[in-house]
């Protein structure tokens, strides 16, 4: 992999070797629809399975005492499109070019992420270490370099202050034609997998890109293996269409 | 440098090679005396210079707008100590042996540390870019591999609980002699560096190893350039002594 594009011939850069400790398998599959950070979408899921000489039961040990951990990761899919000194953080509307470094931009030298996100489960058998994760923000594929536990006394800083990041936007109401609720209960019943809050909350977060507002009404996104098309009316965010690929992997009897 | 003690014939292990973007200069000058997490020692200061390619003022545009920011970092001096699948943490006096990935310990695969600091000021001058930090645990020499601001929004958990990490310990009173407090006043008129605070706040987090408690009644540590020397009674830490070398750098005139 390339690490930076454009600062390759730079010379006397020290460099350091990392290797992946497990891979993320997400409710999100393509970048859009995922929320901005970490905690948004309760209702996401993800599993961490890890990997190699990583995957033994007692190198997490005791993390089961804590509700929420960090992971450190990259944004696997950003690497090859290098870094940049300024970004337009979509959270901006693109409106404000700031220092990488002042956003949490996947553009960023090293491509490094951090994540905040609930521990619902830890699952050690079979040989492998697989750990049950809910509030992701995290796509399918993404490639992990550390866990550690979220410790209230030193990351919880109640004196943080910050300028923009602070501006929240009015969240859009999002509805559900019948169709489409009768869908995802359908999908529900035969995956496990609660479909109707999690496609709230990502709408509810507004996933349009800034160029696309006032121009596109209909969109499409896909969580899991399920495609959801949604439009913007003048009052709400509407899901008409749930569909997904019947039987694809796994025939399920009855 | 390597990366994972142990490993290196592990075959198939997916690697990432990534830039060191800039290096701490700490108070902290050796590892005995650092708090265990950021936060604890307010007074503590740092400072990051970026480096290469990453010394350019418009890739911190907007930090300024944030009081607390992330640092991911390497633990350097424990790369070439490799790293453990389990670990005894020193909160809990080395009693219980916990996962590593359970612990924020530097043994761990990857060696990456994560602290949130505060952000003090931001010079750009002279071609280069340097942070001023407080509240740090790093200590000096640290290559850093990432800067992210703190968002409250998604880091700061509210409703995050963990176990042994929860459990806080008495902090011991800190006594100076009036000699120590009358050394560290005039360390302060020569350097401007406010060393009581920083004493007091590193000595309540109580850094004796749990291995000498109870053994050893006399330290000494290292913060700035200057040595401390204090002893263990049945109330207090009593600090009796402070000394540096005089005008070991630069020669200050009157």
């Amino acid at each position: 992999m390339k690490d930076a594009v454009g600062n390759e011939a730079e010379v006397g850069m020290e460099r350091h070797l990392l290797q992946i400790i497990g891979t993320i398998r997400s409710c999100y599959k393509e970048k859009f629809g995922i929320p901005r950070q970490a905690g948004l979408t309760p209702s996401a899921r993800a599993e961490l399975e890890l990997a190699g000489p990583f995957a033994r039961p007692e190198i997490v040990r005791g993390l089961e005492e804590f509700s929420h951990l960090w992971l450190v990761f990259l944004f696997h899919e950003a690497v090859s499109e290098g870094w940049q000194w300024t970004v337009r953080p979509p959270r901006l509307g693109g409106r404000r070019r700031l220092g990488v470094f002042a956003t949490r931009s996947p553009h960023r030298p090293n491509h490094i992420g951090l994540s905040a996100v609930r521990l619902l489960g830890i699952e050690t058998g079979g040989g492998g270490v697989t750990l049950k994760l809910g509030g992701v923000d995290l796509l399918d594929g993404t490639p992990v370099l550390d866990v550690k536990p979220y410790l209230p006394y030193s990351d919880r800083l109640g004196e943080a202050t910050s300028g923009w990041a602070d501006a929240d936007r009015a969240e859009i109401p999002v509805i559900f034609t019948p169709t489409a609720a009768s869908c995802a209960a359908a999908y529900r019943q035969r995956t496990g997998r609660t479909l109707l809050p999690l496609i709230e909350e990502v709408l509810r977060q507004d996933p349009r890109p800034a160029s696309q507002r006032g121009r596109r009404t209909r969109f499409a996104m896909t969580l899991w293996d399920v495609t959801i098309r949604w439009q913007v009316t003048k009052t709400c965010f509407l899901v008409d269409c749930c569909e997904w690929l019947e039987e694809r992997e796994e025939p399920v009897s009855g």
